[in-house]
């Protein structure tokens, strides 16, 4: 039966603080960005689209131009 | 304690039966998607733009219209 | 301005038309999912713990043996 | 064609910089939790079942209870 000295136990329980710190800390920044989200909302702006432009920018602009021209053409070829 | 009766046990296996098969006729069907995207690739096609332009179709013509044009504003404004 | 010809526009069409006809076949098999995990909690069973079950099964005995143990002894630490 | 004053061309990109900063943040706590899983791993502890059982913490213990007594009567009965 496997099983641990007091020593990992208290490391487990120490790492398990850490991780629950963490957890929270992110889950404060997730609450502020829906509130942001929802400010912009309330503001008039398009979340769904705002989000998916963010995205882009972490696409190289020379990728994305070739992106977009292979969007336009699809959309072209299959009528969308 | 709870428990089945044979009855239930009996009913509980023929369900997870019918479930395997349809897990399996599903595991097939997306077996052959994944050969078929593929086949697109290896034509020259971009499968990551062909799957974006396809769930394209699902929105309402108007509605991507609109869509199109709040894209590129956002993407104006903050110059992406 | 890239740009297809014919033939690869007609190949990109044929492809999408399998697909279309595979993305169709799948959402059947998982509409019939659906109404067989409601059949079974329509019979009183907990289709939650069915799955988490049903994919247990593809861990090999031995390993999962391991697992349970460490989950046991995780949970006792941790007192969950 | 919709478009915007450069009083809401101000307000989206403000709103913009606060995202960015959240996004920035919950980046950081993400790399925080990786450093911290990779830490306990390091230590001999299994980072998939601690996953497991810290997100047990969060079930009712009551329904926790009926939780491990549904599973162990499914995996009795499908013998898994």
């Amino acid at each position: 039966m496997i099983g641990f000295d007091n020593n990992a136990k208290q490391q487990l329980k120490s790492l398990v603080d850490k991780i629950d710190r963490l957890l929270e800390e992110k889950s404060h920044v997730e609450e502020a960005l829906r509130e942001t989200y929802a400010e912009a909302k309330a503001h008039g702006f398009d979340v769904k689209i705002l989000k998916q432009v963010l995205k882009l920018r972490s696409v190289d602009p020379k990728e994305l131009e070739e992106q977009d021209a292979l969007i336009d053409l699809y959309r072209d070829i299959l009528e969308v």
